[in-house]
């Protein structure tokens, strides 16, 4: 986020005027590569892995130390409490050592706004996901297996411009439809299956994410029922998104419609979650608890988050409606556009 | 590991007699079917998250204290530091405190040694990761982009049963040789391009990894030369796995042949590393350094890694061979079965 690197090694050191970037090896081409690219950060200073990071890291610290005891703030919910002791004891050795110091969800709290080409990425995005909803929907007939479907939607993604598929495909069917990540079987589609199809894509390296239930061939009353409780719930909770409004309060909605239905008990996650870089990442659209960070309550324009609400019944199945949205200086925005009526397939 | 749980969230909590296992409502239905099946862990006791994950872990804790002061060990390396200070601080909090120990590495380097359902899980992935091989050279011809090959071995990986793939597949030609974690691009082959294909998939939990380059058409002078001084390398790392032999001394065995083709300074990273639930784990083949952590650093019976060496040259290209070595009782087994030969597609 702050460099534009996507290898998968590297620390990065920001001071009010510096940033310092500590990667090995293997991604010296990709940073000279990019550097040379639009997508170059311009004030990277390039510092190569001698030994190990760690050790690497620590003369870096060393180096920026000006007077003994000032502060390195450090992700603690991103560092591990083992290369934490390594860093500390290696810092306290030196003679101008420098003090570490927790910080928590700084560049976390920065993603959560997306600026316009963010949003841009995010939307086209969520027009292309559609598409493969779509498509989707024509691999779904009696007979086949949810891992097949699940390969093929897989297939869908990648022929859809994605880099890759943005967590593992979810087709759930029958009573497998009441695992909330319920991993693809062997299992078989048969008459009056409901299924839970959940695929998210990443395109120029940021995260959606889309889930439509559907049924094969005629669906039930039962079915019916559940999936307009969760339609209503999608559809108030998309109501309720506005700019300063409680992330506490949308999930609230959803839950109250389906409260109405006599399923609060049945719809046991959160009803969404922030998109970016990361498929799960600020906002959280969850329940208010007792012992909730309120800390960025209020929906502000440039977040983008999941609205999804479910119901899952052990032994009978399950309905979860996802939609992307974007809040806008204009308000919410849909950036995912498929039909949320119960298909019969 | 412990558990044969394949959820994405829980903690373990083990005494000398219990299994406290700490998981959320979106997993107990993959829990209940678990632990009906042949697959279930005996001493499991389920605790369903309750508030957070964080506050659950010290409820169990605390019901564990038996007296102020006992120890619980904690892996450091994959607590964070952020996790860490909310539980000791709520530890601190009970009347019985427990007193918390960073550890490390104690599950990694049991599962270093594969037992013989995890050896049979890896010989089936690698016979069935081999015919992926054969049918990725199928893929490769003049006009062909990387994507597009990377996209078709995948599919092939999906199609030979693996659950998914292992790691993000490299497909890097020409040029793009030269970064060894390079991305697949919409770069074409061309006549006398070298490309390296590494690829993996999960098998049954377990991961495989193989690595052939090959050439577009007929390979140059050089391509030969360089291809020829890396398979020299494999194969002298090869035969140097035996039980009791030195982890550093089967890299040195890859780098010396390198040495003598006059190639050391194009080999930047290690000869090779573990294999099984994840794709990189113990023993790690590398290079000894002044301050390497010589702990385990013997072969032993049942421990499955890769053999890797690779000649890197910006601007030109490079070349990868990678195997997968099961060292058992009998000695050094391969995994993996393709002709190393250079092949002219």
């Amino acid at each position: 986020y702050t460099t534009n690197f996507n290898g998968s090694s590297a620390i990065v050191v920001l001071t009010m005027d510096r940033l310092l970037f500590i990667t090995d090896f293997r991604y010296l081409e990709t940073v000279e590569t990019s550097q040379a690219s639009a997508a170059a950060c311009p004030a990277l200073e390039l510092r190569v892995v001698d030994g190990s990071y760690d050790a690497t890291l620590a003369r870096v610290l060393a180096e920026l130390s000006a007077e003994p005891g000032q502060l390195a703030g450090f992700e603690a919910a991103h560092m591990s409490v083992s290369r934490h002791g390594w860093l500390a004891t290696a810092l306290g050795a030196a003679a101008s050592a420098m003090t570490l110091r927790a910080t928590e969800g700084i560049v976390e709290r920065a993603r959560s706004i997306k600026d316009a080409y963010e949003l841009e990425a995010l939307r086209e995005g969520g027009r292309r996901l559609s598409d493969v909803a779509r498509a989707a929907f024509g691999e779904v007939r009696v007979g086949r297996t949810e891992r097949e479907v699940a390969l093929a939607i897989d297939w869908h993604i990648r022929r859809g411009g994605f880099e890759r598929i943005a967590f593992e495909t979810i087709v759930a069917s029958g009573p497998n439809g009441a695992l909330p990540h319920a991993r693809p079987t062997e299992r078989k589609f048969i008459e009056s299956d409901l299924v839970v199809l959940d695929f998210g894509g990443v395109y120029d390296s940021y995260c959606v994410d889309l889930t439509r239930t559907v049924a094969v061939g005629a669906a039930s009353h039962r079915a019916r029922e559940v999936h307009d409780a969760v339609r209503r719930a999608h559809d108030r909770a998309i109501a309720s998104v506005r700019a300063g409004q409680s992330r506490f309060a949308v999930d609230e909605a959803a839950r109250a419609a389906l409260g109405e239905a006599g399923m609060a008990e049945a719809f046991g996650h959160g009803t969404g979650h922030g998109l970016g870089l990361e498929v799960h990442e600020d906002p959280r659209i969850v329940r208010r608890r007792p012992d909730a960070d309120l800390r960025d309550e209020h929906l502000a324009p440039g977040m983008v988050f999941t609205i999804e609400p479910g119901a899952y019944f052990p032994g009978w199945g399950g309905v979860r409606i996802e939609d992307d949205v974007a809040l806008t200086d204009r308000g919410a925005e849909l950036l995912t556009d498929v039909t949320t009526e119960l298909l019969e397939l």
